[in-house]
């Protein structure tokens, strides 16, 4: 079916998605680090800590982490908290439930993040 | 102890948080909900059916719409999922956290939300 | 009946509402000009270009200012276009639509601020 | 003339704009609503409900929806209305009107926005 | 003349502001604090840090929060940095021009809060 | 090194991130300016006055212009404004000084435009 092999093909020419996102972020993130700005530095540790397992466990701190970074429509922090979330074992369908709430909550702009971020998460689970 | 007795009293002049909250609410969405617009209508039973249980339970749900209300920074959206919260049974400790990576995402513009939210659910505790 | 009398009480003390948000606007907008900022004068005179007759009617234009007021969740900036709106002769049924799109648009946190703009326009209609 | 040849050239590697646009947006929706989200494909709907006629007409509900998009940035949803505009027929002139107000309410920001506004305007245009 | 002592008048019952606005801060700060969130706590500090002396001075890292909190629309927040501003003996002036930055920066929305911010600055200087 | 070559040959790639801004940025303004939208014509203009010299001067205006492009998250407005900044000679350690209050103002969503800021600042700086 023409629309699905299309679709095939283009999804080899995405499979790069993932690993550009992690080499440009590991790349620049040492760009900033080496300037030595102590604020920035100690901002970055805290967000670290702010997602480990406490009250809350560490699964639910990354949905809290993705609803977040959706409804404020950051692609990239978004993409981060997707590849979290995979690497924790969260489903499809959970995620699908998280992307419903920001909808709802941020509204039909959150639309094409949505997009980029179901784009991202199929990357994810291939 | 004086803080504590101005303290005391002060939350005594605060005791009607939570009612005036849900007497507006309760008032004002009658008035919108007379008017008939099925859009509006439609809106709101779906953000109802978006806390509902499915692949994540209705605690998680609730928490994604606090944190979501908390880095957006609509306090009657935070008072809203904070009853909520508070009618699951969640911990202070749990809602601190969820507080925490609000704070976080969305940086000190979230500290006097954060500051209202704390006010609102310790009149909820008492 | 209870609730209509405690309603109809309220809404005397809520007569203020439109006299009191134009009061203080021109009260303050005496104060800012009267600072000689020359950015900020001529900001303000563009401002009120912005929503003349132009290709567009004046009507279609206050209907723009006021859903992106809605949507960007500035109460006072709504109440100033809800005001224009009235005087202006639009109906309540086209004001819901504009609320409609701006609930649709901008999600679940701009309820409140439909609330305070149902509230503001059964004022000015009354 | 240097820059106008340049600029049609320009113009010519630009013409995917639109129909890249409409590809991955109709991609993208496929992917989600495989999913079977009920609340995702509800709000999905309902927003198509929104911009139908009413009180107010088709063309001012589009115009609604594209200030309400420029404001809040986004420019996907923005390049969406541009091409409901292009179909109803709305000319450069009013194009424009709607983007000095989201150009005056939403400040300077909105600059980079516009810039892309008017690219994708221009391609519509063609 | 009437308006000036009107205004006169209403001074006297705004002089509450700056007191009302510093005990609520540090009333929640204590609530919070109390609550012994480690993430919170040492976001806090880092907040106190990032406006000390560094390569830039004191003077122009206020008044950086100042133009932030105002385009974000953070009206504590932007009582908080006028307190500062004040107490480091920025000028009238100075204050504008910040304002009038915020005000194109961030366009129209930014009005009602250079009201209330132009309000709390003459509290300051009485 | 593995790393740092990588990293040269990358920083050669990138090097047209400069001349493509302002190129796309002049093209889209001369665009835009052809329509004669005297609303936006007249904010252009204004904007152009907020950077001038006055109670504060043009380098303090130019990092007032940075941050508050940071925290709304503007990623050609901050290129604009560090390409200013640039050409003021204003050093690297202010300029992180000036993403650290960015990042704390406007939390960890602020990361991923520091990382693009970062990157043309290094552009800049070549």
């Amino acid at each position: 079916m023409a629309i699905f092999s299309t679709f095939g093909l283009k999804y080899k020419t995405m499979s790069k998605l993932v690993s550009e996102f992690n080499e440009y972020r590991t790349k620049m993130n040492e760009v900033i680090l080496s300037k030595d700005n102590l604020v920035i530095k100690r901002l970055w540790n805290l967000d670290t800590n702010t997602y480990a397992a406490g009250a809350l466990d560490v699964k639910t701190k990354e949905l809290l982490g993705l609803v977040a970074s959706m409804v404020l429509r950051c692609d990239d922090c978004i993409k981060y908290h997707l590849g979290k979330a995979h690497e924790l074992g969260l489903s499809t369908e959970e995620m699908y439930e998280v992307f419903a709430v920001a909808n709802i909550v941020g509204g039909t702009i959150v639309i094409p993040h949505t997009r980029r971020a179901a784009e991202y998460w199929e990357e994810l689970m291939r």
